[in-house]
């Protein structure tokens, strides 16, 4: 595969995100097959208006299924086809590739198994044929296909509800909201889980691919298309080895110049790397050599799940900072400390306030803004008599201070004089400055989950731990460092749009 | 302090905790002040049954609060008092104290705030000084006392449930269900916010300390007396520093023989440890000198409050590990790698099984009970086709063999074939070894949280996250390590129950 074909294929994308026309072949009528519930995916978004494209069904034995005939062959189908998604048995998957490519199909998901991954390699190699031979460009085989609530467009087999052992219908493999974050994950499982967590979450996705053996269609073209997506403002990637590393460092190093790309790397120690090469066939390659690869091409690094989109949401919500140094805002000491650890562990600095910034501090003492107390070295400690308006007026101070390149606060809910105007005080604040500010509220029950709902509605990301919110400092941090290294970082920033103006000035991100 | 006065302190802990009778030394009858809700917190466990003392509240102006007739004075009260409790401004605590001295309470929890932490150094001293010439062994001051939802006992003086700025009512300082792990905490916001959490993912909790400004009773005494608390299955520890390190050691080495200690040090870096200094006065301390002490006495060190209650929870279902080798078994190869890297960063092993054990999984997939094309290699990969019996069969398999000392079941239930009797048939192999086992699945819908939440109902501690399990079996082969060292293992794992056992012979835990 060379550029040109990269090119094409990130062309082709568009196909596979927004065709006019889609086959579904192999559909059932039978519900539990996967023929079935890919087709009813289509079928319910398109009552619902979102997927605004032809739905032609395909299955040699004809007849209807839910409402819309069903086409012997893709041959037999009156209209044009943009988009085909395979849903047949391995064996013949080679013969209606062959149709498609007669159709004059470009792009093609095939979710089939059954090839490299089992040991049939030739009838890969097979497909592989087909499709060059007609020009073809393939997602698949053995993936879950494309999924992006924007457009409708959803090829995962599995339906959203199953039943429990006592025959209650459970919400089991949800489709997340529309957001801004694109998810490419090399594992079918991953995917589907992480969709499952984003959807918990209410983070949103904008576009999802799991590619299966990516026996075409990889990583590299399929990031330069989300680089022009206008929904996608990060996009997350779960890989246990990078195939064609040239093209994918390209694409990075050409896209995270306009958005932040953060990749889950697995396979990172010898156990693991023995637990791919069985899992994906992905070669042994050391995490250090990947490493300087991601940092290279601008890619951040997460180590979990929960970070790529604990990270993901922040670069979604907030601008990179322009350096290391963070202040930390608190009601309870003990998280200050917490907060603080973390940040040296990352190599994120806090250091304390200059004299000059103290001593503003101090003015505020005087004036009673700030109890007698508090701690104002960095961490600031407002104490358990905080009030939003303490809250604000110090995340002030601090903002605007050259001192501070970002600001997490941990705004604990508890005592009795805190409420939720602190969220509405601190998001007034951030949108001030164009510095990062992520937010913290520890507790699972009401308020706490509430508060740091309001906070992100607010578009400031808000954590359940101070560790998870330095961690998404971090990311902040070392994409402004990247971009920064490549000299566009103040031109990034001038750029950069809040969410909330992106609502205000009625761009559509859809 | 020596050793007689912490036995003293020790025995002194059951009036704190159990008291037959209780004075409230500073209510009130408004809402929103902390003597109303201390007192209210009492009544309505009464109430409820739940406390089974006496009340009586005590405020200079007489009259009656809640149904209660309030006196003077404690030396007005016509009974004995085990245990006061003081919410009076710090000027006069030293007055209220020396009433209780006079009046013969043992046990005194001082909640008042404004002593050493906002410099008056003298006013603590004089406190001290009334404590130690009555006999009076106090918890606090500036903390927020002590809690049991097995005895009633709540000093807690945030109420909880609070009111948004929309006028609804939330819970927001929820006090947790009965469950197995004490918590002592250093700092009262960590200590609030942790009890949210617990109460949010549904853990439980047995006794709560927070003892504050710690002028007597400390981390020692408290240790001893949970060590012999049957409801306490598990002690969990939020410091910033000891101050009597020797005595810690001394307490913690008794106690770990007989249950797991968990410690959460924060301030371990120097950006932490300057926090720490300005929150709780804590000595610098380097982190080493503290994680060598707390392994020399068996305490396992966490590193944040979601990993503290993670191996907690782990620890209170789970016997711990003879050895450092562990099983995976997964339906999703992506975590099953993740799970391989995490456990070899934490110095665990994956070992490939032997091929004996190989054969054995061969046989089983020549029988047809394990899909053809599964991985058996360590990680057990059953694949997207996976059913229950594999599970099952798998983990009979793997926890029957000397080759494996824990297991991990990444139990994706996405895949169709894939059904909540998992958890069933995963608790009755578990039972039947006396080999820790945790379980995961992924999601943050509803059938992700109900399956983990059905493992746990069967004692099988479940995480959103292969990462946040595979720290969980550290802890518990730490634990083991320990216990070996010790020369107790073998006997430990015989006297071990599961708390099912404990629930089928019907010895009451409470």
């Amino acid at each position: 595969m060379n550029s040109v074909k990269d090119f094409e294929a990130k062309e082709v994308l568009k196909y596979f995100f927004e065709p006019r026309s889609v086959a579904i072949i192999g559909v059932s009528r039978h519900e539990g097959k996967p023929g079935y519930h890919v087709l009813e995916n289509f079928v319910v978004n398109k009552e619902k208006g979102v997927f605004k494209g032809e739905i032609y069904p395909v299955n040699p034995k004809g007849g209807e299924i839910l409402g819309l005939k069903v086409y012997r062959s893709v041959l037999e189908i009156p209209n044009e086809i943009e988009h085909a998604v395979i849903i047949v048995p391995a064996a013949i998957v080679p013969k209606v590739l062959e149709e498609c490519g007669k159709k004059g199909v470009k792009a093609v998901t095939i979710i089939s198994s059954g090839f490299s991954e089992i040991g049939n390699v030739e009838l890969e190699e097979e497909v592989k044929r087909k499709a060059k031979k007609y020009g073809v460009r393939i997602i698949g085989p053995n993936g879950l296909g494309v999924f992006s609530p924007y457009t409708g467009v959803d090829t995962i087999f599995l339906p959203p509800f199953k039943k429990n052992g006592y025959g209650k219908e459970l919400l089991s493999t949800p489709r997340p909201q529309k957001g801004y974050i694109a998810l490419i994950s090399q594992s079918g499982a991953f995917g589907i889980s992480a969709l499952d967590y984003t959807a918990g979450i209410g983070i949103g996705i904008s576009k999802f691919v799991s590619y299966g053996n990516r026996i075409d269609i990889d990583e590299a073209p399929i990031i330069k298309y989300l680089g022009d997506d206008p929904s996608t403002r990060v996009i997350t990637i779960y890989v246990e080895g990078i195939r064609r590393g040239r093209e994918f460092m390209e694409a990075c190093k050409e896209v995270t110049l306009k958005k932040p790309i953060i990749v889950l790397k697995a396979g990172r120690t010898s156990a693991g790397t023995r637990a791919a090469a069985s899992h994906t066939a992905s070669l042994a390659g050391s995490i250090q050599i990947y490493n300087a690869a991601f940092k290279q091409s601008g890619c951040i690094a997460a180590d979990t799940l929960e970070a790529l989109f604990d990270m993901a949401k922040a670069l979604v919500f907030q601008p990179p900072a322009k350096g290391r140094n963070v202040a930390i805002l608190t009601d309870g000491g003990g998280f200050g400390v917490i907060s603080a650890d973390m940040c040296e562990y990352l190599g994120l600095n806090v250091s304390t306030f200059s004299g000059k910034l103290q001593q503003k501090f101090e003015e505020l003492k005087r004036k009673g803004d700030l109890p007698e107390f508090a701690a104002t070295r960095n961490p600031i400690d407002v104490t358990g008599i905080a009030t939003s308006e303490m809250y604000e007026i110090s995340a002030e101070l601090v903002l605007s201070s050259d001192e501070v390149d970002s600001l997490v606060v941990i705004a604990l809910h508890h005592p009795a004089t805190m409420h939720d105007d602190v969220a509405d005080r601190i998001a007034r604040v951030a949108e001030k400055y164009r510095k990062p500010v992520v937010a913290v509220d520890v507790g699972e029950t009401d308020y706490a989950r509430y508060l740091r709902r309001r906070f992100e509605e607010l578009h400031i990301p808000a954590y359940p731990s101070p560790e998870r919110a330095v961690k998404a400092v971090k990311a902040l941090t070392e994409y402004g460092e990247y971009l920064k290294k490549r000299g566009v970082l103040e031109e990034y920033l001038k750029r950069w749009e809040p969410l909330s103006s992106l609502k205000r000035n009625n761009i559509s991100i859809s």
